[in-house]
């Protein structure tokens, strides 16, 4: 199967540095995949992208050898199933709250017996080669994402859930959750202390912290505190800011 | 007939600030037409866009006040007519060399008797209202590219062409129809030279000079000079800077 | 937040007529979204209608001050949460039958501690404004569908519902709920009175009371007993019943 | 080869009414094929339709026993082909102003050595049967469109080209062409007087006379006059008209 | 209502060929349709197709009078429900454990009082005709797959679930519940055994038994068995085994 | 510049193997790319695939080191120069007549002074690499179509053209330019002597001779000849054939 470098890069205690895809494109898919990041994930949650998108975003991702990730915009076994015959090598799921919900997420990751998924790799094959089937099991990352007050009381029995990977936080999300407005780089206290914690819980259970970010210096905030994983905004955001930026000059 | 704004900014001696799209998606679209340009120009030349995709395009920027506007890939009646009836503002035409190639791209954007334009503005009329069919002639923009050889010697006869608004230089074209490599904010002196005859050559026939610009800066270094139309690289462009800065940055 | 047009009609006491779109077709859309209609609906319950379709939908109903819905297939909250980010002002939720399910809906279009909408409102904040993540629940409509036999009992419970807006009645099911073919403009005295039935809980219970038309005339029947929100048919069926007219005239 | 009705309507001294397609769906193109015409025509020049919808709008049409037929954006052997690769029956081209240009058409429309299409019928074969190749050149309808004040001078010439089947009169730009504006149902005598002119020369010269018709009452009146092809607005304008109706009975 | 060959052929004792989609193309399906299959089926499951492109799918397979299918990704009323809105003559539904299953699956896929569909047959009423509501009851086929170890414990109280017509076997994952690799033409003898125990079980109980197939032969061998729908492969795994044999004989 | 394989496989005296795509999906396409072909054909003329499909097919073909190219729809600048900005490293155009096309054709496919090609390499230098802009007019092949009657009388001032790396043979075409039926494996010694002599002026001229086939075993012949490029049929016709032998064996 080919190698997830997304593992490769945490087994040898490495940080990955993630795109995210909202724009259902696969020009813009490819055009991040060539930017430099170790993956990219198409996010079929908030992004303006459904499965027929996603596929063709994935195939373009599949001209260089970052790895696909897709976030599922729920924990629904449709989603993640078709996510992953379309070739992704890991899923991020949101809103995961328990510890129930988290084996329903991994186990839709898990052909049988560690979990539920139908066979049928249709693209998933072609991408990893022809050993998929045994070794899909052992490689496809499951990534729960940490950002509901519920989840925040459960963080020993989610992460220790068995086939989990990784957690992944929601920052804007968590902010609501604390009772504050939405934050993409929280400054108040009670949010930035309950990353640290879910940080700390992570590194206990033995899985990786990832984290959304809203910029390039505040994964690098994030990587030096533990996080493995880290997004940095999304392709739509970093078009707007930069045709914002440029626009300025002209005029400036 | 819905105001162009372009037009409307020229006649008061302003400068247009473009965005380009070569990414064929309404949802890219729509966010450079958020990012604060004065108009949007989708490119069927050179960007990954079809004549379907731009429709969607042109809805997208429709939903503000952003002129929209189209670079046709090629001086031939369909895309020009096309592009008009789905309801750009303005045409921009690539390779025009001499006055029968400008009396053609002009003639295809003007009902008759000025030009040859067949009747039948599907989404125009809805987006411009009810009196499109007597206003169009003079409200959509012909801007002719300025980049080829064969136009540096006619440009006068190019530029004094009945119904011309306006020319666009393309700097990399340009360079290469100079024996230079392609730049996209050139610096050899020749091309320099070449780019200011345009912009003196359209002072004097009275069109309105535009030009591709690799960033804010060089438009508004062209500004200075007395460019009157700059747009800023492309949204693909744009996009891939971005992100490998803030990769850099997260990476740093 | 920018208005929310159906609320201000709402009130003021007014009425709104409504448009449905089933052709999955930005183009027909934005036709529809010119013909005068205070809020468009895309249906992506029975209409040929997919998520990605629909963004395209919504963009195009943007291009005017039109108020943008959706009808989501299903109460789930996959596709509640996808169309309020894609930008719709309001979902029309079909098939609710009792308390539970009113508030898993209600739930799923409010974010946290009204209820439990993820946040990453990608293309709303565009469309609504930078306010959005503070003004979003008190402006997005909550509609839900009364169409089953098991709601018909439920009425209040299910109109008392904190967060919900209004009710929308489907003839078609009701009827069919009731032991009848379904009719789009019921005559059964059983279906008008079930009809009347629900507009009376709805002004007990102090929300608007909707429903689907089969034409402009029921709709104005409907206005007269005190329907505030009416749709007329669909586009499909619109374009259906003119084409046999005119056929019909041509060979007449 | 399958039977081509229009042809065996015009064989039998019928009339054809037509449908029209600017609604770049499959879905619409379906409601309009089982609206009752006798064969429904695919917009490529002013429609906002480009080629690859229409490929799964001819197989819409094609879930009928209705004639498939297309209008191209110009006289270009390009869309023509792959037009008649797709399935179409019947070639409808705009602008044609003499001879030469009818012949280019036609010889489009033909395989050698009545013409110089290209071989390679993809769906065309497996829609009209397998004896495709050689019977097309007898089947597949050519027909000009007569819209030009050069056209009006060398109806004859047109007329009598070898394997031109019938005219299609443009109304909106045959009235622009004559000095006026664009009507779809003119009315100014000079216009109506071409028309009948146009009609006369097609009856002279043995081809079929069509037009496009503002609505069912004017391809009756035009029916009358000896045309045997009309086309009755198009799917967006029925919308269109059908939705305002209806709003208006709402609101009434 | 339009015949459903399916029921035809299986009344009259026979066996259907079935051909299996998984392409987003409407031009695969097109082809498929034409290929001699009984009936086809567009698998949104493992196939690479979302709701959308089913639907073109669907149109081209109404282009012949082959019965139209869909497999659903999981059993869940959506994309039930939107599949037979779009036409669909009949559902495939995975991952059948249990009766409580087989029911909200039955009942998905019929109007009330047999089941919970809403109403509103878009696109189905089209293709089957005006008595579609009252006929679609008994005339759309539900099969549900055997494929999980619950299921093989249950396989009369699945099978004589009230409303079902048949089983479908997935090899595959069978062979992966029984602790065994993913075989599509399994020959390891638990497997063999656990397929004739459940065709046992469906004559048992008077529901009609399929499978999915790796190949022309092994659809034959299971024919001779006593199944009556056996899909062969589908359209990439044809397309991929054909090229490869072309490349062979072009190299050999 | 990454490497053009079918250049390498012909420097090195080799023949290719290519497959060829007319189907407008990037699944389909992604499948042909994986089934051993040495160049994969977006085919723009005869299949049903248009510019925008053929950008995520080109995508789907990067995802291996398999060399893509493009047959245009006919001898013109827009689609030619809008595949090569897509990535393909080859263009096949159809319909060759003389010198005058020949030097058409090649001019379109280089940059000044070689040729008229405009600059902006969207995807191509992103798939290319960064030299793209020096490289390109030395490693892009152009192939002209031999089939037309005019071009057998021209044979060596078209393959003499500077420029001109290859001829392809439409068999089909020639066929019918010498007064027989369309066939994709002629035996007629007629069109079997027109493919003989074609090749021997190929090897005259020192340009690659290359041609259409229908099957595995045509190519073979052809290779033992001398031709360096052999087609085998397509993807829908490889698909049609495969269904049709595996329902015949399960019917068998």
């Amino acid at each position: 199967m080919r190698v997830n470098n997304v593992k490769k890069i945490w087994a040898e205690g490495g940080a990955v540095v993630n795109g995210w895809l909202g724009i259902p494109s696969s020009v813009s898919a490819e055009v991040m995949t060539h930017a430099g990041f170790d993956s990219v994930t198409v996010d079929l949650q908030h992004g303006l992208v459904d499965y027929q998108a996603s596929v063709s975003m994935l195939q373009a991702i599949s001209t260089l050898d970052v790895t696909p990730m897709v976030r599922v915009p729920w924990n629904d076994p449709i989603p993640i199933m078709k996510a992953l015959d379309a070739g992704a090598y890991g899923i991020v799921c949101p809103m995961i709250n328990n510890r129930e919900e988290t084996e329903k997420f991994v186990g839709a990751c898990r052909y049988f017996p560690q979990g539920y998924r139908s066979y049928g790799p249709a693209r998933a094959a072609m991408y990893a080669g022809g050993d998929y089937a045994s070794e899909a099991n052992d490689n496809l990352i499951t990534m729960a994402m940490i950002e509901t007050l519920e989840s925040l009381g459960n963080l020993d029995e989610i992460m220790s859930t068995k086939g989990l990977d990784a957690i992944y936080v929601g920052p804007a999300d968590l902010s609501i959750s604390l009772g504050h407005p939405p934050s993409a780089d929280p400054t108040i206290p009670e949010v930035v202390e309950a990353m640290d914690t879910i940080l700390a819980a992570a590194k206990r259970n033995g899985v990786v912290a990832g984290s959304h970010c809203a910029s390039g210096d505040m994964a690098k905030r994030l990587f030096k505190k533990g996080f493995q994983f880290c997004t940095i905004a999304n392709d739509s955001r970093l078009l707007a800011q930069k045709a914002a930026e440029e626009i300025s000059a002209a005029r400036g």
